[in-house]
């Protein structure tokens, strides 16, 4: 059994908090949280102990550590946690900003530090297979790909100033997927967003609706579309075009329930949120962070998984900005 | 070009007339009804002439006849054109007496008389390419078949009386299927009926909900559902279950469009009933009797198939009354 | 926390081991098999201890009792539980034998013996769905029921002379399905059966595929349809059609990946078997048996429901056997 | 009976003459080809006869010509027909210069002249009814629209220096579709081209896949993709997102036939090409015609819909070359 500190004790944490006591070779031994409140009442539900952060890093039992703490705090209790020696679950983003996240670079890089980010996205079943599928060369040499991601309803409007914008907070996410489903680096992209939901949104300088495009050097192309409100639940679906043919994964539903009568036939809409669309997608990152914990398999999901995904967001925030096509400079 | 009598002006007759009509190789002569209004107006619609009966089957320059007439003239109406050299293509059901229909075997099973009888599903592309692909041994050996045959709403009181009651009237369309599917005569009928619907129905001695269980002698299984009000639309489905696997053909849409929101997602219900769902089937049926007419094919649908359909119907109605199962002898 | 002791370390054993160790308010106390090997292993792998049925019995600190053994021990394991004041959650059948599910009904009858029949398809998120929208009048009165339920493939031949036949060890789930949907008691059943798949089974005086019809006094009908395999994974599909249209709930698939190529769209096959398709619905009986350990609630699957499952059972092995229609008493 | 006069007996052609020839209101008169035999071979498969251009232009008792020639003559044999006081019925593109089709604007906006456009999309019972629904509010305020628009393999290569362009060829329609539904004019293009396929296509300067974003003044945004071979028949699908949700207008299937076994569920790719799935379409323009020649109503698709639609598509062909946005000017 592995010894698991969890700092960050709010929506995701306690996932991954719920994950961690399911799992048969992990133990939730404390958690840590900035209200001592939250961390207690997240440590008596799952038979952990609150304590502080200084107290987590210090004890050499625990050798692994999830970071789901505020955004802003990310990369600084990853790094406390890596000197400590222990292996790393970081919730996405590192960082908001890209230059203190290729500061540190160097030390995730470290072949001895395990760092594993917490795109969650990666370890869907149906993406998964979809990824499977295309490296089987079920559409032959893929062409294009339109990723959809739309979200049930926009955030508290108190969030969207410390978001980073919807291109860091949002789409960094698709960016991923773009990445890790093309196996190509991106070299351009162009961003439209618009305000048409919210316009309390605009006058925080962001978007709530955006269209993006992003070119490999080989002519690839990847089409993103990203909403802060669907009306119809959580909308999370990609579309991959090849050379022999389409492969797609489409939404997930509560049942299988179809009504038929006068007005048609109506079945369930989309499952609601990340936490019910992405629920066993959560408990495989913690699957496989116990692999690392093993030392059974390297990190899926890298620090510079997560920089590389910043780094096209920063492209989109200019592209936006400027109206303008940005070239993405992957050195 | 064939020219081609139109016995009956009514509701499938105005069908087979806008058909023929539309045919490149066959000529609408001249219709015939026992209301000289209605087929004024039909033969109006269509460029045809009006005539009566006598001078329909006397006219030699006419080489088929349709029988569209109401059920009990069916018989008569198909004699007479057959005598008279003429090609016939008469609607379901050749009577409501089996006992007359097997009483007139002898007539249309002479190789020169062609005879089409109107099953339209046969005709269905659905159902043709069902069938084909079961010959091509998509579930290997056919072992079990469920057919839903739901109307969308009871017919006018009115017609019950003269119908023949549901399994002449409507099941035996899904006899005719479940023979032709299988291959194979069925040796046993158990049929469970009740008036769910419409106690008035049941004032006429009938039932408008009924179960139904084949079986042939090799032990396959047909499973029959009939309704006469589903509630949404036409409800026409058959499943076939093999050694394989399974293969199954669904009910029709008018469009493909779906519309997601808060209430979930809802298309369209099937399409209302027979008219629009095998609008296809019909101008099908007509192309197969121009076929016949060339004397390029055989009709497929023969005067047996009607006699064989309504030897299942009697027992059906027995099974139903006696509340047992019947024993159906295909001597 | 409430002390559980499982009686059967066998494969379904597992899957309620799991459950019970991931469940928060449970804890698993001890595992009892006749191989004492298997108890031990199962112990091990979730943190219980192997023990005796005697020991487990006697310890006043176990609170309830979880039945997986063989089922000729159902019973009087379930009896012995249940008279030591435990809980008792009892997997199907409670007996193969109506005479001797009788006799002990008084027992479980007594308000004070907490009784749960494990009947997990009522636990289906899907069929729960489909049954509280039937109460919310979703199709109106409720008319027919058609329950598709084919196993992927056969058991193996050495099951079958203690399975009980199919009626009783598969139909079973099939006939308490009928009953929880229509809230009606059943008064005929008529049952056909085959031997299609395996000759084998015939041997054993069994057979692979059945067609079954139901009738309530009501009129209302259901038909069931069995098979010993499917050849496309795990079947399990139910139609409900009312006098306001039809409500269905269907299979379930390991992912949404739709591949379009020259050769068509293709996707998942059904969920594999029981294990798979089931899975929620195991883990949520053993919360529903938490909670009524916490006394929160009655048993929502009584022995009532088992008895009345296998007196439909025994009916239709009549009817199979007759090859009639056989009147169900429920007296 | 409205007579017709056809100019062009290629695919195309011949697809509207079987239309006219089986409409009741419209008479196919002649048929005019560069190629005699292929007005000859045409016209007596349809009744017609053949004629010169002169001829049928002169002849005052054919009231509505249709221009289904090569595109370089559709605007001078649109203006031709115009002048002898034809209703005009012309085949889409009315030009690929956008200079000459402004240049002849002002003679087909005068009232008197009945100009229909072809752009059959229009007529596609799934987009019409889509268009309805989004009339009714079905989403609510119209946000964003992505339109999946792939051809099912390239054309003859020796067609792609005539066509135009992919833009001017084959997005044109989805220029018109976008605008037909949002009801706004765009004012930016933003397109990606990429040529994936075929490598010759390149060499003739165009492209064969092709990402495009659209922008209205009020900050809508629509995205189109383009592909010249799918691997799976015809790609046409639309979804529209608003306020309130999404509605989605699929592709069309030949049958319904599912086929599950070992390899999964699996069921007919999309029809082939635009003559299968926009056979409804086709006959509804025919329709529509007809309805301008009874001066029923007002061509529903305008000389100025042409026009609108080629002046995105050269603004499209610009922002590919120069890789920027581009302003569109709809003074």
């Amino acid at each position: 059994m592995h010894q698991i500190a969890l700092v960050g004790a709010g929506r995701i944490g306690a996932i991954h908090a719920g994950n961690v006591a399911r799992h048969p070779r992990l133990k939730l031994a404390c958690i840590v949280d900035a209200s001592e409140d939250a961390a207690q009442s997240l440590a008596a539900a799952t038979g952990a102990k609150a304590c502080s952060l200084a107290e987590a890093i210090a004890d050499n039992s625990v050798k692994g550590a999830i970071i789901a703490s505020s955004t802003d705090t990310h990369l600084e209790f990853s790094i406390m946690a890596a000197k400590s020696g222990k292996a790393v679950f970081c919730e996405k983003p590192i960082d908001l900003c890209l230059e203190k996240v290729s500061n540190s670079a160097s030390l995730f890089a470290d072949a001895d530090t395990a760092f594993l980010l917490g795109f969650n996205r990666r370890f869907d079943p149906n993406f998964m297979k979809l990824r499977s599928q295309l490296q089987n060369g079920a559409v032959g040499k893929i062409e294009t790909i339109h990723i959809t991601s739309h979200d049930p309803a926009p955030p508290p409007l108190s969030y969207i100033p410390k978001s980073g914008g919807l291109f860091r907070d949002m789409t960094i996410h698709d960016f991923d997927m773009a990445r890790w489903l093309t196996g190509e680096e991106f070299i351009e992209v162009f961003a439209q967003g618009a305000c048409l939901i919210d316009k309390r949104i605009e006058d925080h300088g962001d978007i709530d609706t955006a269209k993006i495009l992003l070119k490999t050097a080989s002519g690839r192309m990847v089409f993103i579309s990203n909403s802060r409100r669907s009306g119809y639940g959580y909308d999370q679906r990609i579309e991959v075009f090849g050379s022999e043919g389409r492969i797609a994964a489409g939404n997930m539903y509560e049942t299988t329930v179809e009504h038929w009568s006068q007005g048609g036939r109506n079945a369930d809409k989309p499952l609601e949120f990340f936490l019910e669309r992405y629920a066993t997608a959560y408990e495989s990152e913690i699957a496989h962070f116990a692999d690392i914990l093993d030392r059974s398999c390297k990190p899926s999901v890298t620090y510079d998984d997560g920089y590389k995904a910043l780094l096209i967001g920063e492209a989109a925030i200019r592209s936006w900005k400027e109206k303008s096509p940005i070239s993405i400079s992957n050195a």
